[in-house]
């Protein structure tokens, strides 16, 4: 048995496009529809409302756009703030990017304080504390929210001084039992390599994406719900600026797509 | 005679409010009513259509809030892509932001190239060099985008090794010749010291807020507008976060705004 409907995947921008990719990569055989809110990026700034205003809509667009079998949330902000209200508005599984990355993070912990790094809307919503903690973590978290670090990434700024002082900067004042850092945003792996250069070796240094992956996967099985089929089918759609994403398809999701391939939608308004 | 409506201001956030202080400073008999478009900042990265109809949306919020004489559009992007529209669209008189920001260059170059920094979407729209090009510039203009700097002053990061290696790679490649550099983006003069610090003595540093509040006052002179008699009104209006207004109005207006007097208003969707 076989479910051919695609998995649904949302982010504010582009920044969605390292779950996708991780996604893909676990999932072979699965279809895809990606939306990236580009005409609202970005959410991390943004009050809780809005946040969930703009999750539901996208969750909205998608399903307009296609008979998703599953939904995920792959921006921080939006699974930390709205992910309650997307689960009890759908009658398809929900999956958000931070409870992964929490057990991510609980894997490599040694007991020593985590610290996350993510948005300002991210940080204020403290769900990674509280996904922390539920999953059983005993020491402290200590989140930084870290504005610049999205558009170093977007300006492709990976290497060097600025990207090294910027980094520096946001993990100033670290506490010293510091054993594990989350990257608690989808632009952040790009950044690993300073990220690793300005951490002490002994901290481990982890990511949703993967994690995710393996979550949706699990899902998919104990429902029922995977594809094995070949053939898969991918879409990618934009609120705004198609090309930008086109652009930045290397660097995130690790093909070139030609601007052609991205797909302009009108987001639906209604909640 | 005088005309006790207000100004509107509107920009898509808060970096108007620099601009929206130049206009009272000069006018300050005058009652202003601003809006930050909190709730879809930044525009600098999104596409014409999108900010023309953000653009559209907000002078209509405006003007459903109050009973506007003029409105001033605070915003680099907004200038340079929906001028046009607004002007079409409203049956009061329109300022933006670039053609008072191109005379003021204008006054100061002595016939070298003008570099104007801005947001990528002021610089794809290409407003400054028509702009100063039918003002009778004859030199070279380079336009650059600097997506860092806007994040750089929300972060308030306005001094020290960060700012200026930023600033300083911005300016990377800035022709040899040039003789004037236009801060084409509101956030950008609380960057004054930084950028001065980069520049050549020889090269002129201007910003267009100071000469926009003297265009509107041109005008309501001109057109039998102004208002001469005491105690105006000043109303602040967000479509997100008014606490984020607040906490910054001290650095962007120069005054201190308790979070209770900024008015949070859903913008109009009809264009």
């Amino acid at each position: 048995m076989t479910d051919e409907r695609p998995i649904g995947v949302f982010d504010s921008g582009v920044g969605g496009l390292t779950v996708l990719r991780a996604l893909r990569e676990l999932l072979p055989g699965e279809s895809t529809v990606y939306l990236g809110d580009t005409a609202r990026v970005p959410y991390g700034t943004r009050s809780a409302a809005t946040v969930e205003k703009y999750a539901l809509n996208n969750a909205r667009t998608l399903l307009q756009q296609a008979d998703l079998k599953a939904l995920v949330v792959a921006c921080n902000t939006a699974t930390a703030v709205a992910l309650p209200a997307l689960r009890a508005a759908l009658r398809i599984p929900v999956v958000g990017v931070i409870e992964p990355g929490a057990r991510a993070a609980m894997a490599e912990c040694r007991g020593g304080t985590i610290v996350v790094l993510g948005t300002a809307g991210t940080v204020r919503s403290e769900a990674y504390p509280r996904a922390l903690h539920a999953l059983g973590h005993k020491g402290d978290v200590f989140a930084r929210a870290c504005p610049l670090l999205v558009p170093l990434v977007e300006e492709g700024w990976l290497s060097g001084d600025i990207p090294r002082l910027v980094v520096e900067e946001y993990l100033r004042g670290m506490p010293s039992d510091t054993d594990t850092v989350v990257m608690g945003c989808t632009h952040y792996p790009l950044l690993r390599p300073v990220l690793r250069a300005a951490l002490p070796e002994r901290v481990a240094l982890v990511d949703g994406a993967a994690a995710t992956a393996t979550e949706v996967a699990g899902l998919l099985a104990e429902r029922g719900l995977a594809r094995a089929a070949p053939g898969p089918l991918h879409r990618l759609l934009v609120t705004d600026a198609p090309e930008q994403l086109a652009r930045l398809s290397r660097t995130f999701l690790g093909v070139d797509v030609p601007a052609g391939d991205v797909e302009l939608v009108d987001v639906l308004m209604t909640a």
